[in-house]
């Protein structure tokens, strides 16, 4: 163990300053230069037990995750990474085995992985001990990629609903621990398309998909068998069980986005850094409909990943 | 409990939309307009048993505390808060007696007293309940009052060193849950002093002034007998003891400030939202001493709040 004074001077040499930030690690606050563009902020807390098993897996991926996370929301924002704060709880006591040296150099291991991909630094945190378990938050600073940044509100009635990549199987594969956010894409998207609505699926697309229509006070109507199903979700399954897992598994982090019935024709025939399906369009009214291949609908109740929290007021 | 959903629109009736944010909770992330000056960011991780206990303290204060800490590092920074990202690890078992409706009206009531406070919003942030203890994160952006933030690194041989307030007692008498952050004093001295180095003091004058001389490069000589000592330090103790006390005991949350002699004059001579006292000079090389009234050396090492943390490389 070390003081804390040079825990922060390692952290300093592992992330240097880079533009646009100007202030980083080791002073009581970053500083950021005025850019001339808004600044888009996402934020993502990751805990032991919950999104990862500590002593279940290599602390580079839980680090990689804390910031793959929030990359994926930044990309549903079409915005680029510029400085990442990271908060660390940490467990006084460790799985068997496992050092805290071992544990810091790997988790930052990991962060740095992205951060040197995506051209970011981490410019603050804040770490602490404790008797609790690990607990990893990351706040990332964005700059947008044009004037027009696509909210979960601005899907229109005759929209066509795309999704990227494929959709369940993402946790019991591991894939939630190693996955590419979808920033290419979303770098592509703000150059070439006029996207009214956009967002990340990571409660899964029966969870997400009615927190995008409630937004844009839109239903919609997808067609279960358009949605692609990811190869992680085992083949020995039912079709339906499948699409299930696809709808419902969570943890994907592809995007889910509404385009013109024009945009969508051109995206679904254009050469994309990712693969985009059209599962299905937004209509006028509230009513999220299922619908199988033949046209029935489906009247099961669907339902993803929703975290049960209190009520606040 | 209620559906995450639920809970968030709860939050957005509670912080509205306000400059400079433009959207703020409820998408994937924030956005924030540019305001052509630079943001400062500072973020602070509290914890369960460390820096509050949750079955001692109403979660109001809890509340309150995430957020002045941070802008205790805000004034160091001489910036004014704009927006508050909140992050929970919210424990799924609580304390006997305490519902999670209960901690979470109160958390974000002491959060909201603080943010109206200062005319700033919560714009985002991540609830997540665990079998962990709670953990409360919160990452603050700030606007800069000048265009000169005053840094750690900016002091000089000859500077005078000031302290606002008193030091001591924080922890024990409690006043580290209701400390006034000195964000009106920063603002009074972003407008009438040239601050060549500025922080906040979080782990006690002996850990933190050793950080702004390292990052200045300079020594400093203090006198032990100038070092203000706050009410909450019991008067029964010795001289010596108490003035220990005010050097080591941490969470004073007062500025330690470096400038020149003639700014120094003036400064101590001003009205001043918060008194600022002298206690000591920055000198060339890197010698901290602390002298008594007469002018004898302390040889015996003081220390105050070192966070033990694990080498990262």
């Amino acid at each position: 163990m070390v003081q804390e004074n040079r825990f922060i001077e390692e952290l300093q040499r592992q992330f240097a300053v880079t533009k646009p930030v100007i202030t980083g690690i080791g002073d009581d606050g970053a500083v950021i230069a005025a850019t001339g563009q808004a600044t888009v902020v996402v934020t993502d807390l990751l805990l032991d037990g919950t999104h990862f098993s500590l002593d279940q897996t290599d602390p580079a991926l839980i680090g990689r995750k804390a910031i793959a996370v929030n990359l994926s929301d930044l990309a549903a924002m079409t915005a680029l990474p510029t400085a990442a704060f990271v908060s660390l709880a940490l467990p006084r006591n460790l799985p068997e085995g496992m050092t805290h040296q071992h544990l810091l150099q790997r988790l930052y291991q990991g962060i740095g992985q992205l951060s040197d991909c995506w051209g970011f630094t981490v410019a603050g945190g804040d770490t602490n001990l404790w008797d609790g378990k690990l607990g990893v938050n990351v706040c990332l600073l964005g700059c947008p990629l044009s004037d027009r940044i696509p909210l979960r509100s601005g899907g229109l009635p005759g929209d066509r609903l795309l999704v990227s990549g494929s959709l369940g199987g993402s946790l019991n594969s591991g894939r939630h621990l190693s996955f590419e956010p979808r920033l290419e894409l979303s770098k592509w998207l703000s150059e070439h398309a006029d996207v009214h609505a956009m967002m990340d699926i990571s409660d899964g697309l029966a969870t997400d998909l009615p927190r995008l229509l409630q937004a844009s006070q839109c239903g919609a109507r997808v067609g279960i068998a358009q949605i692609p199903i990811h190869t992680d979700v085992c083949q020995a399954r039912s079709e339906w069980d499948r699409q299930r897992a696809a709808l419902c598994d969570g943890e994907d982090f592809e995007l889910l986005l509404a385009v013109s019935g024009s945009d969508a024709e051109r995206l679904l025939s254009a050469e994309l850094p990712c693969p985009l399906t059209e599962i299905g369009e937004l209509t006028a009214g509230h009513d999220l409909l299922f619908v199988h291949r033949d046209g029935t609908l489906i009247t099961e109740p669907l339902q993803g990943w929703q975290h049960d929290l209190p009520s606040v007021q």
